[in-house]
């Protein structure tokens, strides 16, 4: 107990709170024995699931979604619905174009990662993420929602959808194909001042999200019911591990886990991640779980320019997976198509919300979660601790249950990652995400024990594959981070 | 009914809701019966409320204060404590100077506006007031509370508290004389743009709360457990309208009011906001409320120079109760001790959260409340719906009804002010606070109707008031607001 304690020092909520596995929530999962796993597994899971989607409650071991019901907003294969979508989208007479973020929402709602949105946001939930970061379902009760999602519309084209009060609207991609339509449409202002300071906590010109998806945004918004032609896919030979909340609950539920323990990442995975996992997996089984299963849960959205690509993070993730650093029976990789807003305390809790929803009742929180350098400051945007102190006091948030990181370093006596101990300080090296970019991007090796060879093999080539073109090399260049 | 239901249009969170007077809420309030009420019978009360003050439970026909007691933080009378608080304020050896925001804020806090605050928030509470407008209480249950109220050190300071290990601190004013004792204190960053950014929704400069309590302020805050050596007092002639929450709820209590609607204001009223006290009486009258008392609120903390200052609106409300323009039997009139923010949304959930401790059930607010022009660009800063949206959605404020303002304006064919009627909105004349300063401040007449002439004739004096000293005219010059 003694180490639980530790391991919990500084979050009373979690502390104070009985571990779901041990009192039980009812009936035992009705579900076979968990299969051996593999990195790819839920890729093969998703395809059961996916034709039991539609409708199914969740199994009784794992955490309810927010709302109690899984949103699913993908029109049914059978009975012809998809094929009556498409041909109404492409008969409105009102089409709003989405850009990439605003097609990655679109991803994010459809499969009920923001339940129980049931689109984009109308004005008064737009008000309550702003100013509570949470909002009061029809129930009564507070669901987390901290980052507004949102579709804007130039001034022109609220007028002329308003001049026809037309209701519903064609949502269309970058080659006007329709996606989904809008119904029940509310357009109201867009005040993007506002919304990014409230978001971001500043109003500083260089906030990624702020210019690739806000700054040239129209200046109203449009909220409503959203109902998608079909599953939203990317043909980047990745969509196999974009498995939905609906497709990873059922594959929690086939592997018999009775915790789900979250991971949210944007970077490679070394071995102190490593450790870490490892580590939380041990001490849930000491608090009596019986088969925790991590969720190695890589955002696969926008990102910065000087983060690591997608496709190149997932490649390395699987050779963490082979190497045996991680183990693929109680692991599930799967990628989170939210975009990144690096708003710190504000977006940790999107992030934590969202895996209830996947089925994780823990979540796994580090230092300066979503954080980033100010942009125009000489120092971090986010003080390093509110992260993780804002995500264990966020209305909506109290069934999930909050593991803080610990610090991880170099152990240069031991060779290898572990866990920091202050009485030898000396003895560590901490090596920052931007020191292993500046490592990799030079091809000097990071000292025997950090990473596993293969993961960092493929770190190496990504930078070598951004050599060529020297002209381009200043805006691809890792900046301090 | 349809009147009703016109009144609660879009409200449906009030129109839902039984209104308490008419479910009841336990045993009949043990008082006396109304005695014949007058703008200054409040202060009179008051003597006798003070001394039946510390730890008095609330009348069973108000409202519970938040947390379900009256924080009182003023050291008591009897048994010596004051004294003994005197000497060890005067014998620690550390002591912060409040500002004159900063000693408002020590009033605020020691009667209770602010329960179940204890004093100046710790940093769990200062982050769940800027993320969530929120604190949840050791009951678990969300209290409103959407500004911060802190207190800032320098670094020197902290430096020098945190070297000596000390966890009291004497709070003293600007002679030096202590005021207060902080204690169990907690130091903590004061990041003045992101405290900014979240409290207004914009950073820009000119914000005229940031620039008297915040842009100056030191670097850290510092949050504990406050103890009031005495009664905040003026002596400004005005503390006879000062009335505690706990004194309030004596007044109420003596005058038997089932319901207690309070309105807040900064400006100067005219017969627009009387018909609309009047009116609001009687339709809590036609919803079966035997004797709804107005506390009409005006605040007294800072304000921003254009502002008409305190004392100068007093004397003007005080005419309009003398004119019968108001009805003194079911008006209190008292001084809310906050200072004002201009914080919009965000800020009218305080102004609400603290007249619910005060024993107000129904709050009632109008277009853009605690709003005033962005500070650099040419628009108001907050959308003027918001505010009354927000409200009615913030968490913490489930129990009050929310009574939305109703458009008043000239009406020139009756000469009198009156509900807008669109269907002839040519008659209307729109007088906003700035015209009606202007006007007072040319020394020329609004139309008849417009205001009692008791009422303008002190707001003429206020602007004759201002004329003598030429060079300082502009500063004092009322900017378009």
């Amino acid at each position: 107990m003694a180490t639980q304690a530790a391991f919990l020092a500084g979050f009373p909520q979690l502390a104070a709170q009985p571990a779901r596995g041990r009192v039980g929530t009812g009936a035992p999962a009705r579900v076979a024995l968990a299969a051996i796993g593999s990195a790819k597994v839920g890729a093969r899971a998703g395809v059961k699931a996916v034709a039991a989607r539609r409708g199914v409650r969740c199994r009784a071991s794992l955490i309810e979604p927010d709302g109690g019901r899984l949103v699913d907003l993908v029109a049914p294969e059978e009975g012809g619905r998809r094929e009556a979508l498409r041909r109404e989208a492409a008969s409105l007479p009102h089409r709003v174009r989405l850009g990439r973020v605003e097609k990655e929402w679109v991803h994010v709602l459809s499969e009920g990662w923001a339940s129980p949105l049931q689109g984009f946001m109308r004005e008064h939930e737009f008000l309550q993420a702003l100013h509570f970061n949470a909002i009061r379902g029809a129930d009564g009760r507070m669901v987390n929602m901290s980052v507004p999602i949102v579709l804007s519309v130039g001034d022109a084209q609220r007028r002329a959808i308003q001049a026809d009060g037309a209701t519903r609207v064609a949502l269309v991609d970058d080659r006007d194909c329709p996606i989904a339509v809008l119904s029940d449409i509310e357009i109201y202002k867009h005040n993007k001042e506002e919304r990014i300071a409230r978001t971001w906590g500043t109003t500083a010109p260089g906030l990624p999200y702020v210019e690739e998806a806000i700054t040239n945004a129209g200046d109203w918004l449009i909220g409503g019911d959203l109902e998608v032609i079909e599953p939203i896919k990317y043909n980047d030979g990745l969509d196999q591990y974009r498995l939905s909340p609906a497709q990873l609950r059922e594959e929690f539920a086939r592997r018999n886990a009775d915790a789900v323990f979250a991971f949210q990442l944007r970077n490679p995975v070394h071995n102190g991640h490593a450790l870490l996992m490892t580590d939380t997996r041990k001490r849930l089984l000491d608090m009596g779980y019986k088969n925790p299963v991590l969720l190695l849960h890589p955002l696969g959205g926008f990102t910065k320019a000087d983060d690591v690509p997608l496709s190149w993070r997932m490649k390395q993730h699987e050779k963490v997976l082979e190497e045996g650093v991680l183990n693929p029976e109680s692991t599930v990789v799967a990628i989170f198509p939210s975009p990144m807003h690096y708003a710190g305390p504000t977006e940790v809790q999107w992030h934590a919300k969202a895996r209830i929803n996947a089925g994780a009742n823990f979540y796994i929180v580090g230092r300066d979660p979503a954080g980033m350098s100010h942009p125009t400051a000489k120092r971090d945007l986010y003080d390093a601790d509110h992260g993780k102190k804002v995500l264990s006091m966020a209305p909506g948030l109290e069934r999930l249950n909050i593991l803080p990181f610990r610090v991880a370093a170099y152990d240069t006596k031991q060779k290898k990652m572990d866990f920091f101990d202050p009485s030898r300080k000396d003895d560590f090296l901490f090596i920052s995400g931007t020191k292993m970019r500046t490592l990799a991007k030079n091809r000097e090796s990071p000292p025997d024990g950090f990473i596993c060879p293969g993961g960092w093999k493929v770190l190496v080539e990504y930078y070598d594959s951004l050599v060529p073109s020297e002209g381009s090399s200043k805006l691809r260049e890792p900046v301090a981070a």
